[in-house]
């Protein structure tokens, strides 16, 4: 495998998009590539992430961008892996690159739900969970992840004010965040005064549905000789999958597929969990960044809704986590996510993180769920 | 890049499912895996393609589609490329293999649509066309395959007779395929008296609306020591895409994708189009076949359709094409197609052809076309 990189990435404001979603598409690429200092031309491989464009009646848009790009000749293939789409394309342009079958490969993550509102939109997500046992049954995600958080409270005792404190952070992150859905802080009041959506999580457990785009520009080193920006090497990429229906696992507190990928990760990488100095985890809701945290090695299980309280994964902790405002804040639109995982990894790096920037940006570590954990990926990061 | 497989294949009889999607495709994997004497404990990672999921409501199978095999814990991904899907994902698969990531990869390509009728068939199809500029504009894909053989006609001279010797040496084909949605042969005076479709395009010019399933397992030379059946060596596989519309391309009567992935798949196999014995094309409309022998370089442009009539592409003809029967009769449900091509290369490199067996079957070309030509897969296959 050869040295392979982040060389630019960039992302719209999420939220509600305006245009189409490949109009939105076509931006990020061309303003990540801009940040790279690559044209468009240098790309030889397009990965699309997108999970419902059906519901713009667009499937097979890779020709749809490349020729907006202005490369038609270039192939393109969309990936689909729920939640986790376009971390899982960007494992893809990962092996490409490292693998030496392409020196350039675009990744670009978007999906467009809103006008179709809020009730298509969750039946929509629903379809990544197991139709028949689970959807079918009426368990929605938000029911899923109130089932994760219930077993999490009963053995743990993790309680409203541990959950509360993630969505505090993840809101004040936001703030600080232009391409955030939600740039408003909130307080413990306002949280613990939020309905009740599925006990146990409240509306402020819950990440919004967003539209929104995320571009990734993978690169060999060696192909580019001279960086526009600091690159983020790319030092693991790693992907694992688990049994689609929680009722079926051996564990409801833990995802088994973000311990299998990063194990993995942290392997490739030959680095350990003390190393990093701040991560993007899939915090769909609060309780996912808990388990993530636990999951990944960070915290003992049952212990980082206490950490997180404590201020340890704030900007100004010791481990911020989720700077960008993760899923919670910055908003969740669903292929675009784990694109924009790295776009918050790469404006860290490069210093281009304003008011957000963490203290030390050297590894950043990203994880991407698909449903409630069937597919989860893992990506380490360091600068040169 | 290391010597990589197809160790098996199979498919489901395409036509209509009775079952689930996702059990369809646990069923070839199974028959897939068993046809190359790997254990499914084997398999690292699982590429599924599958276009139109939402038709039952069911995105994100592999995870659901790992857990009926027993391999939970396996990464997994849904890749999309319209009519092309699986081609792409057998792709991925070759890149994971040849690149050394994986030594054991399933693709598991499948669709139900039968269920929804053909109105909302033809309507999910067209969501691989460019929506605001074709399909909104009422643009299906007989429409759009019936400009091109207008054009190609016009520019060629060809006839309805040609395009009608497809139609019947396919049927006759899939009249010995017991996989194929239909098995009967046709007569020229039956496809003449068959109803226009789009003009020139009758009936008899148009693959049907297909459910089906099937699989390929891709592997590492290295890793089956001692195959159960007779592998076909990956020579070669390559990809291209082109301007998604028609109306803005430069030529209506040739596929500028399949040009490019078939030089691309020959220089990578060091192969010359006059050592291929036996190919499968994308046939969705019989002019597709003609164009695409013309534009794989075993025609002179405008020549094909003689060379059909006169048999040379028959069965018992010096260069056997779509012996399955092709998308015509064997059936095309989209992201089955693609690895469907690999199970009729793999069972006539087997002499498990039946009926049906080509003569030669030591160097086998596929080809996959998504939409009308904006993404392309070219794939050559050689015995041992």
């Amino acid at each position: 495998m050869r040295p392979t990189w982040v060389a630019g990435a960039a992302m719209s404001r999420f939220g509600r998009l305006e245009t189409t979603g490949r109009e939105a598409a076509a931006a990020v690429a061309l303003a990540a590539l801009d940040r790279a200092g690559i044209e468009p031309g240098k790309v030889e491989l397009t990965v699309v992430a997108n999970a419902f464009g059906i519901a713009e009646r667009q499937a097979h848009v890779g020709p749809l961008l490349n020729t907006a790009l202005g490369i038609p000749q270039v192939p393109s293939f969309t990936v689909e892996s729920a939640c986790s789409s376009s971390s899982a394309a960007l494992h893809e342009a990962f092996v490409h690159v490292a693998g030496g079958f392409q020196d350039v490969v675009l990744v670009v993550g978007f999906e467009k739900l809103s006008h179709l509102g809020t009730l298509a939109a969750t039946s929509y997500f629903a379809m990544g969970a197991d139709y028949p046992f689970e959807s079918a049954n009426g368990a929605t995600f938000p029911g899923l992840y109130a089932t994760i958080a219930d077993a999490h409270a009963r053995k743990y005792g993790t309680s409203s004010e541990e959950l509360g404190a993630v969505a505090i952070k993840n809101h004040a992150n936001g703030a600080r965040n232009p391409h955030a859905h939600f740039q408003k802080e909130i307080s413990l009041a306002t949280y613990l005064a939020s309905p009740v959506v599925a006990s146990p999580l409240r509306l402020y457990d819950c990440c919004p549905f967003s539209d929104g785009a995320a571009a990734v520009v993978v690169a060999a080193a060696e192909a580019v000789p001279h960086p526009s920006a600091e690159p983020a090497v790319i030092r693991a990429s790693a992907r694992a999958g688990d049994v689609g229906d929680i009722h079926d696992r051996e564990s409801m507190t833990s995802l088994a597929a973000t311990q299998t990928a990063a194990r993995a990760a942290f392997r490739q990488a030959h680095l350990e969990p003390r190393e990093v100095q701040f991560l993007e985890v899939h915090d769909c809701f609060t309780i996912a960044e808990l388990v993530a945290l636990e999951d990944l090695g960070f915290f003992p299980p049952g212990s980082a809704g206490k950490a997180t309280r404590e201020g340890v994964t704030a900007r100004d902790g010791t481990l911020p986590v989720n700077s960008s405002g993760g899923l919670k804040a910055k908003g969740h639109p669903v292929s675009a996510t784990g694109a924009a995982q790295v776009v918050e990894v790469f404006e860290q790096m490069n210093g281009l993180a304003g008011s957000r920037q963490v203290p030390h940006a050297e590894v950043a570590l990203t994880h991407n769920v698909g449903a409630t954990g069937s597919s989860c990926s893992v990506h380490l990061f360091s600068r040169r």
